[in-house]
């Protein structure tokens, strides 16, 4: 697969400086790039390899148009008109449509002539699979679960019964999908455990990464709204609601009944308490623990700078005084007041 | 599966309000429930929905039975009545007893057929399986493992030789148990790997949450004791004594040798240090690091409150000036003593 | 399996006190070895378990051979030679040659005769597995993946297309390997994929924790250098490098494109940030939260201490406001100094 550079701009954007007739048919990176192959500059920091790039053209600001030695492509967001060049010339391999002989599935599913399914995967009973579905090897999708057009399972991915994919969704290996929430009752000491009978709804164009988790819901479902895009080892516990384009990376936890906004950008290893609201557009940078709900849009933090651990000792131990000396300051503000106006009184400086 | 309301009450506990031989056959939330269907209030904050509802009839504390519409069952703790009303109304689907032909099965197994191993599952040798114990699919299980009547594992679950397994356990898609603990000695800079020979003893009632791991011991076993019950991604390393009855939220970490007593709750994304001793009845909150041995039961947290990034900025770099602020603090404290000793001394306020 | 005690010292080290002919076929802890088994002390908290010992003998430093009720292996470093006597005690169970009928295996696939692939593999085409190699029961290795010789993958973990893994690599269950990652450009708040195309380079003598995840590089490889030990619940982004030899325990999370040192050693659940470079011989203790890069050997820690919830909701509140609290001492300081400077201009103390 090659395009002439000029295709690709009349394409995806941008505005070709240099030879329009170059073919393109590869991405790479400005410092390893090589001919016919694009690259990008979007971060200032790798400014410094643009003058040497072996690149055949260069994705770039126009800021930095003049000093690009090679073909240059110049747009006002490089990194968004790469994905799109990145999407064209490197398209996903295309699935061998049929089901592998080892498929082990159920009755009254409703299965396109178009999906794929791999070796060893177990579809249950009155499944339904779109078009272009493909389903990885040793998958195993439960009773009842529906999966829009176009939606990709990676390896050893499973869907309970309740769960209901979109299309165009990307769920990586390892996820697991609508399993029990963790809801018990306390019978003097020991846990009852509360049926968990909901299931999980997935929207359109949604991304789950490896070994990521979403619970089912308890009543009701667990919502992962459209264009959400997860990172790996993900937590969703039973009855959380994500927005619509929200994005949370890896190692992150959402306990049970919090509904995210949308277009949240939600960073690694943040953690968010049950039964929380968080508006639309909350950024949370990384390891940033919510135990509150968010009503403003903004961008919030808690995680806690690292030092030498000989001085982490002595200063972090402090925390546990911080009322302490929060009180004894305020006192000496009070008696150092009181010095100073007797001193005024007394005719004192 | 239907039950009159009097019917529950004599089997599950409370009293019953209104009419006694209304046929309740499922469970539902407060503001979804309709005819036929039972909810429960025990969170006053959905009170507001009590008098628009439409189920059949609420299970409710005493002090809300006067303004319930509809029938009601009134107990003092309506949380667990709905527990163990909607177990009996909504049973696990019965397994299919059997063996699904594509199973793979070892040598010298003992097999109760009432048992049911699902497709592609892969079961080794010396292998004990009870009455009634569903092996999902595309489990394995190795050799010499033993699981108790009545205990579930879910798809692509994995126990390793040297686990056995109590009755009635439930055990998560995903889930690992018996993996070789992180164990290494180190060689002029290089990790010598400590062969990990020990096993993995989980009690009656358990329930392990998807994709959690449980690390083998190294010498001698780590212990989940009876109705402990883990969420998702929960990591239990070498050597972990888990006490009975003890509840353990998603993306916690124990590290190894560390004992945990009977009837904790510990929070989401928690982290203990190993080789620490925690009481009974300890409850740690949501993302509290646990560096030290808890003696004493309680409440502990060290969870960080989050604050606008920009503010976040400023606060807390200060941490690392914490140690010095509070030696400035104390120095403050003599110098105004003294000038007020001397104040005293000299005749003045 | 059987050595004589002088045969062990001979072969790993250490000066047998006793008697050299005494018969070892097992490795066991201090308090429960018996006849036949040998121990080892290292830590001196366990001291006071070797006067009760039935241990055949016991491996220690000269300090305590003194005091050894049985015979002895001296040593300066007995966990060292601890692990290096059971490795040679405690060999893993020799794999059986082969692959078992159910296996799947592609086209153009390079497969020693000495390798063991499990039931319900599936291996993809053009796979290349060396001699000795184990694959488990329903591992998946997608197209073109290379295993080096000795290499072990336990059950249901999946090499994604573009993995390259070295010599005596033990990767444990669940594990996912070069699964996309997670990149994207924002177009007006929608998500558009970034292609990953990379790879991931694993170098000899790694060992990878189950359900650990190792995403796959976007431009260029994601890499792990050798003799890394990575424990479970680990997650890898795009275009890390972890240096040889570095060490990383559970629930750990490193964010794209960091670079983390040799031998450095990582605490459990910590968090680094992205695009970060970490040097060589660098130590996080648990849940550090590293969002600067750290240019100098040595031991880093930001682990919050807890404390009872009571006076923990006091005191961290305190932490928003530490900044004031830091200017308001500052304050003080200018005016007590004031206060003081006119006390020696007016004569007083």
């Amino acid at each position: 697969m090659a395009f002439r550079l000029e295709e690709l701009a009349r394409r995806f954007g941008g505005e070709v400086h240099g030879d329009g007739q170059c073919l393109i048919h590869a991405v790479a990176s400005l410092e390893r790039a090589g001919e016919g192959e694009i690259a990008f500059l979007s971060n200032v920091h790798f400014r410094r390899h643009l003058a040497h790039t072996r690149a055949s053209a260069v994705i770039l600001e126009p800021r930095f148009a003049a000093e690009c030695p090679v073909n240059a492509v110049v747009t006002a967001d490089p990194y968004l008109l790469f994905a799109r060049i990145a999407q064209a010339l490197h398209p996903p391999p295309p699935p061998v449509a049929g089901r592998h002989p080892t498929a082990c599935i159920g009755q009254d599913c409703a299965i396109s002539d178009r999906a794929s399914i791999a070796a060893y995967a177990v579809i249950g009973d009155r499944v339904q699979i779109a078009d272009d579905v493909r389903i990885g090897p040793g998958c195993v999708v439960e009773d009842g679960v529906s999966i829009g057009a176009g939606t990709v399972l990676d390896a050893n991915v499973v869907l309970h019964r309740g769960t209901r994919v979109g299309a165009r969704v990307l769920i990586h290996s390892g996820a697991v999908i609508g399993g029990d929430g963790f809801g018990f009752a306390n019978d003097r000491g020991r846990w009852i455990k509360i049926p968990q009978l909901g299931g999980v709804e997935i929207g359109d164009d949604v991304e789950i990464g490896c070994n990521t988790t979403i619970d089912r819901g308890a009543l009701g479902d667990t919502v992962i709204e459209e264009g959400v895009k997860l990172d790996n080892q993900v937590q969703i516990a039973h009855n959380v609601r994500v927005g619509a384009h929200t994005a949370i990376a890896g190692c992150t936890g959402i306990a049970g009944s919090t509904t995210i906004g949308k277009r949240c950008a939600i960073g690694g290893g943040v953690g968010i308490s049950g039964h929380l609201e968080i508006a639309d557009d909350v950024q949370l940078t990384g390891t940033t623990f919510v135990s509150q709900s968010i009503t403003e849009k903004g961008v919030y933090s808690s995680g806690v700078p690292f030092e030498p651990t000989r001085s982490w000792r002595r200063n972090f131990m402090r925390i546990r005084q911080l009322d302490d000396m929060a009180r004894r300051l305020a006192e000496l503000e009070r008696l150092v007041k009181a010095i100073r106006d007797s001193h005024e009184t007394t005719g004192e400086t």
